[in-house]
């Protein structure tokens, strides 16, 4: 069956959910999920010896599912600590609930391999794990469920993902489970994955490698939300946990792609005092940050909010005056991570404040312009940021679909042609963001605006911006490098290795292995 | 019906209700209550151009129940400004739901009268509204209930009070709906009350004086809990939401009760290096502070938390290194509001965080002592803090209860006499907090501890303290003043005024109307 934006959507996943029908289409029903009540007793402790005993305090079962923040991203000890104590226990068939997993994770492969792990549900997949879950789908007992980090909270609030057990790492932690992430040796800053899980979860274990004997203050997720503490000598790798400071890119097709999406963006309308804005990942988003301080020095003009993902690039920022506050969920380096601790316009929210489309008002919401990345478009706007040109699950749902629904501005840069091969395909492999969310695509070689936005259009009529149509883009890049084959794809139900999930909770993709 | 302190329950009240058993007889089941989805839609506002608008847009409908939380106290404005508007749109049946009544409150009696309000549920009441429902239990269509501050927080959070609409006053407020206690010219300190009904309410309205057109931070209530967003002149009138710095008492009798409460925690063993301390209203609770000071400095002793209701006399003591955090839920005066706003070491939670038996853990359950206001007691060490020598409601249950059940000690600190009559009663009129929760009656004439307490006679068996028998203090009392005649009352089931719940839900008490 085919969903609104023409994907085949197999019969075998449809079950419960329903098909993507608009960004906007699926209103929600029914009331947030709510934990069991609890009565704590007084004078009691929450902190456990060993982190064995709180897996065993907990009742974890086969067929349950644990879940995990990425606040430590590629330093994360936490998964692997936890694991080892499941495997230790005999305890198979877990479902990771992830609020994303990276290249530390590839260790994951062996708990699948041996039944331990059988189910999936994560934003991100990288190197060695998402080549080996693509090409052996039947490893796991139902394809991986890939979300943005709205669709996240909200499949979390709404009890879609039910956590029987979140694992929590946290670099400074007290003995009544209150927790922050912005100090410690581990210090990784917001908290924001964290709290929602820490919020919904049946039972919640805080392991920290910094267990005050005084008072966490401010805290991230309260006492309230936390069953168990326990005390590790870890929760990982400082240096994979933060990287320094992220630099901006200094080529010159990263620069021309950053210039451009801050003139559409100021052409557009929307470079202007108290503006919002959020840089996704990639150099090209990152390095616009030169640009828009730049012209806001030159027009003595102060920005609204931002959002991260915070870098120090934009911490900086905040720090020398051009917007008024930031807004984070997850800390990137080490110097937005000191930014958050030092500066309280730098402002530390729930992964469901950031983006869940089912509250009153995520922050997203408010959004002038973003600047997103892409492995590939196409033809209808459509966005793929998860699977690589071999078809292989190698990146992250990530804000992408969460922010461009949310912005006024919704622009995806990137390079025209990489590695010989054209970015702009007829149509994208996988569909994480909607056409329909999608306002321009910016490339070093010219500009096409959704021909939804004709007021965009009309403004950009006198334009100097190379503006053209996404079918002349695609023109472009034919002539120079030729048109590749398209991939093809196993048909077969037992070969869906992915399902999309947007933001909504519909399904809007699946990822199916390669046949090569 | 008797429940487990032989206190009578009348079939009528009974209902759905389960007899008090036990301080912590009444174990949780099922799960926190969830407020509808929603979806917020991009760029829409939550702004609203009145109160009018705002009561319309939540779809308020007679039967329904609205709460208020009293952070403003004796300065409220927001009950009359919000039933101004009801009552204008002729909407009648409404359930107030209010963290506590005051009296500048007492014009709900006119609202009462007509309909308008037909029940009331509230920690507190006083002077002229307290005195009207004590007189006229017919009037609304069931008694008041009464709960606790943690009592309160447990109900909204399973679902046993439904909110329909919470209207809140917020001193600081931004078009998101993000807001906080501590900043404007209204600023009252600690949102805690606040941050639980927002959270769990169907619609949340932020009603504020001081709509910033940038960004608060620190919140209280983040926007993901807010529906909508009212500017209005005032929240309410500043002197009575703060009233400068709350003075502890000077009379002999205040000081010497204060003396041997603290004593009393010395002696017992709680005085110590990282102890934990609330100090209830009331002159002798306050000035207590005063000797626990002189104590730590004599001994170089720091403590560990307090707990608020914050005021000036205890976050002084903050500042100067006393005690190493302070928990804050209400704020009582203009020092003590700074000082959240000033001084990291003083936390804000909510009521949930703060008091609720039905989470992992309150902050009450690991305090070490808590100094404890009464009307009057009784034999079985039961506590009256609700009603006076009349029968009248003027007190309130706050949170007497919780403190009482989570502290090693808690202590009840009255004078023996007042105004020629005995404070410690055969029975007491009614029952806040059960005798089981008091380890100790502090008077100036004698301390009584509860007889459960056999460690804590023991430990002060050779104490100076002038330890009795709660029997010995009662005839001290009665060969000074006599024993009063009992009140008597109406046992006719349309005289119940009040039902008192118990921080766990069940019924521990009903107030009936006084015969004179």
């Amino acid at each position: 069956m085919k969903n609104s934006i023409g994907r085949e959507i197999p019969e075998c996943v449809i079950g419960q959910k329903p098909l993507y029908q608009g960004q906007f289409a699926r209103q929600p029903e029914g009331r947030a999920f709510g934990k069991s009540l609890r009565a704590g007793r007084p004078a009691s402790s929450k902190v456990l010896p060993s982190l064995r005993e709180a897996v065993e305090k907990t009742g974890l079962k086969p067929g349950m599912t644990i879940s995990f923040h990425h606040h430590m991203r590629n330093g994360d000890y936490i998964i692997k600590l936890v694991l080892t104590e499941i495997d230790a226990l005999g305890i198979k068939d877990i479902t990771i609930a992830a609020s994303s997993l990276n290249p530390c994770h590839d260790f994951l492969i062996d708990y699948i391999e041996r039944g331990v792990v059988t189910a999936l549900e994560t934003s991100g997949l990288r190197e060695g794990l998402g080549k080996y879950l693509t090409d052996n789908p039947g490893k796991l007992k139902k394809p991986v469920i890939i979300r943005s980090h709205g669709g996240r909270a909200r499949a979390i609030e709404c009890g879609d993902t039910r956590i029987d057990v979140a694992f929590m790492g946290a670099p400074m932690c007290d003995r009544f489970g209150n927790a922050t992430g912005a100090q410690g040796k581990s210090a990784f800053g917001a908290m924001g994955y964290a709290m929602v899980d820490s919020r919904f979860a049946e039972k919640v274990v805080m392991i920290t490698d910094n267990l005050v004997p005084g008072y966490v203050y401010p805290y991230s997720v309260p006492q309230t939300d936390v069953d168990y503490v326990v005390a590790v000598d870890e929760i990982g790798d400082p240096k994979g946990i933060a990287t320094g400071v992220i630099r901006m890119g200094a080529d010159p097709v990263t620069l021309l792609l950053a210039e451009y999406s801050v003139r559409l963006m100021d052409e557009a309308g929307y470079l202007k005092d108290g503006c919002s804005v959020q840089l996704g990942g990639g150099g090209a988003p990152l390095t616009a940050a030169k640009f828009i301080q730049e012209e806001m020095e030159k027009r003595h003009i102060k920005g609204g909010f931002c959002i991260g993902g915070a870098t120090g690039i934009f911490t900086q920022m905040l720090a020398d005056g051009f917007f008024e506050a930031f807004y984070d969920i997850q800390t990137f380096d080490t110097v937005a991570a000191k930014s958050l601790y030092d500066n309280p316009r730098h402002i530390e929210i729930s992964a469901s404040h950031y983006a869940s489309p089912w509250n009153p008002g995520p922050i997203v919401n408010d959004l002038d312009a973003v600047f997103l990345s892409a492995t590939e478009v196409d033809l209808d706007f459509n966005i793929n940021c998860m699977t690589d040109s071999n078809g292989i699950l190698m990146g992250a749902s990530g804000g992408h679909s969460d922010t461009a629904a949310g912005a006024k501005l919704a622009m995806v840069i990137l390079p025209l042609i990489r590695g010989r091969l054209p970015m702009i395909r007829d149509k994208v492999q996988t569909v994480i963001t909607p056409g329909e969310s999608v306002d321009a695509i910016v490339t070093e070689r010219g500009i096409a605006i959704n021909p939804r936005r004709k007021d965009l259009l009309d403004k950009l009529a006198g334009s100097s911006l190379p503006v053209m149509t996404i079918e002349q883009l695609q023109d472009i890049a034919h002539k120079l490098v030729g048109k590749p084959e398209e991939m093809r794809y196993s048909m077969d139900d037992k070969d869906i290795v992915a399902v999309i999930e947007y933001r909504d909770g519909s399904i809007i993709d699946v990822v199916r292995k390669p046949l090569r």
